[in-house]
C-alpha cells in the first residue's frame, strides 16, 4: 500500500501506515517538496511508538518536474518485518 | 565530510557539497527536522546539476531527543561515484 503525505498532520499518515499493516506486508510513504520532512516523522513514530516490529526496508530519493520545477521526491518501504524478528 | 544542513538556501549547501569532493571521496549531508525537506533537494540539485558523476550511497534516517521532543534526523551519503562508472 502506498501512503501519500499531504497537508494533514503526521498522525493522521501514522494511523494510515499502521492500518495499510492491517492488509499488506509493505507500506510505502511517499512524499514530494517540504512534505519529506512529514515523511520521516511518519515513519520514525511508527517504527518508534505504533508498531515496533516495521522494518525499514528501503529509502530512495528522486526528482520530479511538475510544471516545470524540478521537485524532490522521497519514498520510504517500511514492511511488518515479522519474519525478521530473530536478529 | 559532514554537510549539516541550517537555514540558509539549499544552493549554499550545494555548494559546500560540491567543494568537499574537491578534498573528500564521500560527503553526508545531515538535517533534522524541517531541514530534512533541503537535504533531500541538496543531494538531488549536486547529483542533477553539479556533479553528475556523484552516487548517492546511502540514506539513513532516525530519531533524535532534544530537549525532551522527539526530532526525526536524515543522513544521505554521496560518494564521488567515479571508480562506478563502468556500470
Amino acid at each position: 500500500m502506498d501512503v501519500l503525505i499531504g497537508k494533514k498532520g503526521a498522525m493522521a499518515y501514522v494511523l494510515a501506515v499502521v492500518t495499510g499493516f492491517n492488509n499488506d506486508d509493505k507500506v510505502v510513504i511517499k512524499a514530494r517538496g517540504r512534505n519529506i520532512s512529514k515523511a520521516v516523522d511518519v515513519a520514525e513514530i511508527t517504527r518508534n511508538r505504533f508498531y515496533q516490529e516495521a522494518k525499514l526496508e528501503n529509502i530512495e530519493i528522486g526528482t520530479e518536474t511538475i510544471e516545470d520545477r524540478a521537485v524532490s521526491t522521497c519514498e520510504i518501504t517500511l514492511t511488518k518485518g515479522e519474519e525478521a524478528k530473530e536478529d
